[in-house]
């Protein structure tokens, strides 16, 4: 059976994969409601489509440039290998195919949840998680899938589907990174294209319909409402999609390198009955449970009360939520000690090696599965209605916007600070457990529950395309009344899925991060070298003008659609009164365009910095050590400051969300009720203006700035150092071959293999040719290992003919 | 002469006394005006007095407390000396000492330019310049003189005033580190605590008094109008001139201790005409003769014409700015080429020793020189009137005060582009041509025109006051005319003066930073070791914290401060009428008490965390030098995060006051003039409330958080390495010492001491005792050197009394 788990998370994937479409068949076979309502999630499915497709053609040409950049680099560096080519074309089009799959989904469910929600408000929820789940599983199951076939077929093309040495490990792993670059680039089109078009349409719509024209939100009389409606499922549903299927991506890749160094630092080779490779298994082991766990964790939600409250839905959730992690802790229990060697040898950085049993890691795993729970009540306490930042929020409203505005800057800021030392304590603990490895395998294990977690996002705004479509459609108040119910649980797990995939995104960066600098063969990246710590500031700087860049955007793809809107209104005659149509695909056209275009300028300085980092000293002659070192720094300022942000953004622009959201219920400030409407709600209203890009747009693009750099980096590596390395660490030492019958004796050169700095290995071959039968010959091989200080010498003698010795000395490790 | 060197920078800072107590009777001898501008010109100096005398009370118990804490340490720790803590003191007093002649003179200034304004405008100039020019040579004279005699002190006293080893003037400048963390503690108290008054006072007067009570700004029936013109002296002199005295002092003394290892990479000693410590006394010079240079650019500061306007007023300023960094560059160029040896041996990291010619030294300068210059232009690009963010923001003002809020933002964001990629380039560069010795070089040159910079700035809020005068004492328009000449031009320099500010305090850092890690004696800092990239992640989340701190700071003490007017309005008979009197002394009271407690909690996050993660792990048991490390990742972590943040509030905030105040003379929108008043306008107000804490309060604390966190590690450094590590460096061998009368031979431990990577000494002594007179013996001490992998060898032969020949033998290097 051991042998075979190279295929258990595939065959994970595909029952993932079967049980999605069963999901989706369900789905779809439930009553679509009257025409109106077809009509209206007509409209929504269509903008999504031409949404897709305009993304879709833009990302073509993408493809085929970075194709061509990586075949070109291929070329050139012989560490490179063309497949890299081929895994990033894969990893674009699973990434692409996952999102489509989750946006068709969504725009289905929709109105499927409005129908149901004429029934009964479990039903509602039952069809809407179902929307949810689908779109999970795609994600889960497609990322798997498409990660572990691709290494099985890189470690056969490369090793034979046998394990040779680390060296061709790396290659394998190298090539894998490809799928893991693709995976993630779609992901910077889909979530920062994605944000910016949720919130040109979101902007434009609120500023000339609400505020110009007075009529309420998802008013079909609005031209740019189902540019709205799109938005949420191209913004919520596929932009968090691409990202976390990026993160899932990444993650496990990254703790695959960090496995391959594990087996490294345990002298080249471990023998278990894995194939010698159960540290690189593992992360894909779990990753493969985690789906099988996540389905379970749906089929727990679901609620039996037709007059449930918030709390009930949200209990639901949680009890689906909570059931899949404590399984993702009993499956890591089960999977690192058996997959595991029961210790290994791991190297510590600046203490040597260490002695690890296997149980440490699953400490790390633990420690992975305790932050993805911890932040999430973290980003709950700073966004969540009735607490107190939020209460704080509300008070300062009532002093003007300025105040308001104050508050919800200060209530992000400080939101750092228990996110921030979450995280280092992640870090440090993780790494004290098992290394780098740990600190990758507590990111492996978190994102294990991903498909859970995007069906607990997923369903949010399904939930708030249902009720625009019930306003659209004009249904009963207690349609929108269920899926306003839905929809603020939505809005909660919303700010908490944004926790999650800014925890995956640092976690997983973090792995990268360990991945390079195992990758490039550095010593480490030393801050105290004028190079480095410029290229840490240079990194810090990146997050900020993103995140103003994007911001900017949005800015100016809203006032196109302002500009359309109002034409609309003015040009097409009784589009007031209801009897003039508008113009639908107009707006979603103008959303559709100016976010792909407006996200050109930061996808640009997300890749353009990292290439010019590299190449250009290169172009000078600069040492490549020196580079890699470089780019770690500017890895690790693009990582601390964009985590920073993404903490800062999404926290406060969740915070000024609530804060205006409470003034529906009414908030007591000064001992006064007020409501709606009042001076106070006007500056919450101001606030929210502001938060919108914040939590929508440059917060969230914060995780696939840090983890494409990431990667950007992991794909260079092999560029700037990589096996140049290992070469020069190779030293070449004179070994005495001793063949008595001839004159002199022949010199002949063996090799000394500096692993590491503690850790080192001699062979010295001796081969004594039999006087009496020059064929026959026996040999002494001395290996000496020096680990810590400490020698371990063993010694092997071999007899046969010369030939046959010649070869086995050479053999012997 | 030259031996004369070590006073010239003592004689040049009396010098500067003495001008600035000619310059400052000269101030003093000005009308004063009638009664009643007098009278609210005592009010204001008494105001600024209370503050000052409340803060010298906590300042008080703060000195004593850290005393008490450094003495025990310096008890403990052998390798810290007691007189770090009169160090401390001094430094402390003389900081607050500096402040003190800042505040007076500024509050006495501002009454003298406003009865100057009823002459002329030339006039008006020089008098509130003059006052600024006390402030400066007041700041920079202190600063000079007391870390001088300071230094002159401890070298007589560690080293009898000459050159003994680096150990020994190691041990001479932590010590004087003790004065550096004394200036940077008042520091901050009176940047983050006059940050708070300035701005409570402000918020609380236009929120009762221009909103509620529509009366005009500075209106001597508001109670807080006193206070209010308190706050401009608090803040943006005493504040300001705090920061730069930290700074400057820091600055001087980063720079002289890596001279010390300038000295150390040279074998240990260098002889030149200057006592062998012409790299030390470097940095004191060029801070000496900036000193006379600054006194000679504000000579040139002044104009003719009476009815000039504020582009000539700018271009007074501007041509003795220029004359007086002209003069720097070329003083540099002197003594640079006087004091070091033409060439020098310098260690840089990780690429081994290499010979440094004294004109790269001088090309360190010029980098700092133009950092200096051209941080101001993007400063005055990003926050100027007219100038295209500032224009793009009344654009937004139009869409309301959300996107005013967003487009202030996203201009403070993309700010940090060009600024830190400044800041990057001139680390790399001023590090490529000497080091880090050159980075704290261009700092030293940047900073040597600080008393010059401070004239600049100071008179800014001068003016503002003395137009605060003149609007309360209801003098004739024109003069209001003049000081807002004034005042327009004090706003372009209060800008660029943050930047400077910003530029010299991200410097300083670098340079204390690179002091740390010699001090501690670490390899360097390594972010792929996940406790010191936990401390990364740590050090960047607390600049945000701390701002987001101040903020709350500000709206806490600026509620207090409205309740009180809104009291003094209600309970005060006939206030509205001018017939009553308000209660300023209150208001000033509470401005003072609210600033001085609510800067407690950010000043503990300063103080705390540095301490923390020294002594917790230290109180664990983990290593010294891990642990030195980790906080040499909080230090980087908190220096990019601040200076990104820094810029960030700096600019933003500068950049919404401008655009609110563009409306005054009109502006064009969607081809429409829009004035005060308007919505629009209504808009940028919101924008300008949101920007006062960003741009007087958190902003500008980010340096004392920067230099102060930096500051720390430097007098926490000993403890956690220092000597220490020395120690460790110093391997025992043992030599055989052959005294043939004896039966056995004895042996005894001689010391290799590796002094570095690159560079090691061996001695090895053996002594023989003459078989025919024991009292009589000859000895043999061979010095290997070894100097990036070359060995030099020295053989020394001594004979004489066994006695004798033991000493000697002992005594040769």
């Amino acid at each position: 059976m051991e042998s075979l788990m190279i295929w258990m998370p595939i065959a994970m994937a595909i029952l993932g994969l079967i049980y999605m479409w069963i999901k989706q068949s369900w789905v779809m076979k439930q009553d679509a409601g009257d025409g109106k309502m077809k009509e209206i999630s007509d409209y929504i499915y269509e903008g999504a489509l031409a949404f897709l497709s305009a993304e879709y053609k833009l990302l073509a040409i993408f493809v085929v440039i970075v194709s061509v950049a990586l075949a070109a680099v291929s070329f050139i560096v012989p560490t490179t290998h063309i497949l890299i080519v081929v895994a990033f074309i894969f990893g674009a089009v699973f990434s692409a195919f996952a999102g489509n799959i989750g946006m068709k989904i969504a725009t289905k469910t929709n109105v499927r949840t409005t129908q149901a929600a004429k029934t009964s408000l479990p039903n509602a929820l039952k069809v809407s998680f179902g929307g949810g789940t689908v779109m999970g599983l795609g994600v889960a199951g497609l990322a798997v899938l498409g990660l572990t076939s691709f290494f099985i077929f890189f470690f056969w093309y490369f090793m034979g589907s046998e394990w040779t040495s680390t060296m061709d490990m790396t290659i394998v792993l190298e090539t894998l990174a490809g799928f893991s670059l693709g995976a993630e680039s779609i992901a910077l089109f889909a979530r920062v294209g994605g944000g910016i078009y949720t919130k040109a349409a979101d902007v434009g719509a609120d500023l000339v319909g609400k505020v110009e024209a007075g009529i309420p939100e998802d008013d079909p009389r609005n031209p740019a409402t189902i540019a709205d409606n799109v938005g949420d499922n191209v913004g919520d549903v596929a932009g968090m999609g691409a990202d976390l299927f990026g993160s899932y991506v990444a993650t496990v890749l990254a703790a695959m390198v960090l496995g391959n160094y594990v087996i490294k630092d345990m002298g080249g080779s471990i023998s278990d009955a894995f194939g010698g490779i159960g540290p690189i298994l593992l992360p894909m082991a779990i990753a493969g449970a985690g789906i099988i766990i996540s389905i379970i964790g749906t089929l727990l939600v679901k609620i039996k009360d037709n007059s449930a409250k918030e709390s009930q839905v949200m209990g639901a959730l949680n009890k689906g939520n909570w059931t899949s992690i404590v399984l993702v802790a009993l499956s890591c229990y089960g999977l690192v000690t058996w997959m595991l060697p029961e210790t290994m040898t791991m190297e510590f950085f600046g203490e040597g090696l260490q002695e690890i049993s296997s149980l440490r890691v699953f400490g790390a795993t633990i420690v992975g599965l305790i932050v993805g729970a911890v932040i999430s009540s973290v980003t709950e306490y700073y966004t969540g209605l009735g607490k107190k930042p939020i209460l704080k929020i509300v008070q300062q409203s009532s002093t003007g916007a300025g105040t308001n505005i104050i508050a919800g800057l200060a209530t992000g800021m400080i939101s750092t600070f228990p996110s921030v030392l979450l995280f280092a304590g992640a870090i440090w603990a993780s790494y004290a457990f098992a290394g780098f490895y740990g600190v990758s395998l507590a990111a492996s294990a978190m994102m294990a529950t991903t498909a859970m977690q995007l069906a607990i996002d997923a369903f949010g705004p399904i939930s708030d395309n249902a009720g625009g479509i019930a306003e659209m459609s004009e249904q009963e108040p207690i349609v929108r009344e269920r899926t306003d119910i839905l929809d603020s649980v939505g809005n909660t797990t919303a700010a908490t899925g944004k926790g999650f995939a800014i925890a995956s995104a640092a976690l997983t960066s973090l792995a990268l991060f360990a991945a390079y600098v195992t990758f490039t063969g550095i010593d480490g990246i030393n801050i105290f070298k004028a190079p480095v710590l410029a290229m840490l500031f240079v990194g810090g700087m990146v997050p900020v003008v993103f995140s103003a860049l994007a911001m900017n955007a949005v800015g100016k793809a809203a006032m196109e659609m302002v500009q359309e809107v109002r034409r609309q209104f003015r040009d097409i005659p009784g589009i007031m009164e209801g009897t003039g149509k508008p113009e639908y695909d107009k707006c979603v056209a103008i959303s559709t365009e100016a976010s792909l275009r407006e996200m050109m300028l930061p996808g640009l300085l997300t890749i353009g910095f990292p290439l010019i980092i590299a190449f250009a000293p290169l172009a000078f002659g600069m040492d490549k050590l020196a580079i890699a070192e470089m780019l770690g720094g500017y890895m690790a300022g693009v990582t601390v400051s964009g985590v920073l942000w993404a903490i800062f953004q999404n926290n406060a622009g969740g915070a000024w969300d609530n804060a205006k959201k409470s003034f529906e219920a009414g908030v007591e400030i000064d001992g006064e009720m007020t409501y709606k409407g009042s001076e106070a709600h006007k500056a919450a209203v101001t606030g929210d203006t502001v938060g919108d890009p914040f939590k929508d747009t440059s917060g969230p693009s914060m995780n696939i700035l840090i983890k494409l750099t990431c990667l950007i980096g992991l794909v260079i590596a092999p560029i700037l150092g990589g096996h140049a390395i290992e070469e020069k660490r190779t030293e070449t030492i004179e070994v005495e071959l001793i063949k008595n019958n001839t004159t002199a004796p022949t010199k002949e050169v063996a090799k000394v293999e500096l692993k590491s700095k503690n850790f080192e290995i001699k062979r010295d071959v001796t081969i004594e040719v039999n006087p009496d039968n020059e064929s026959l010959a026996q040999a002494t091989v001395v290996i000496t290992k020096m680990i810590d200080g400490k020698e371990v010498v063993v010694t092997k003698k071999i007899e046969g003919t010369l030939k046959e010795v010649e070869k086995k000395a050479e053999e012997i490790q």
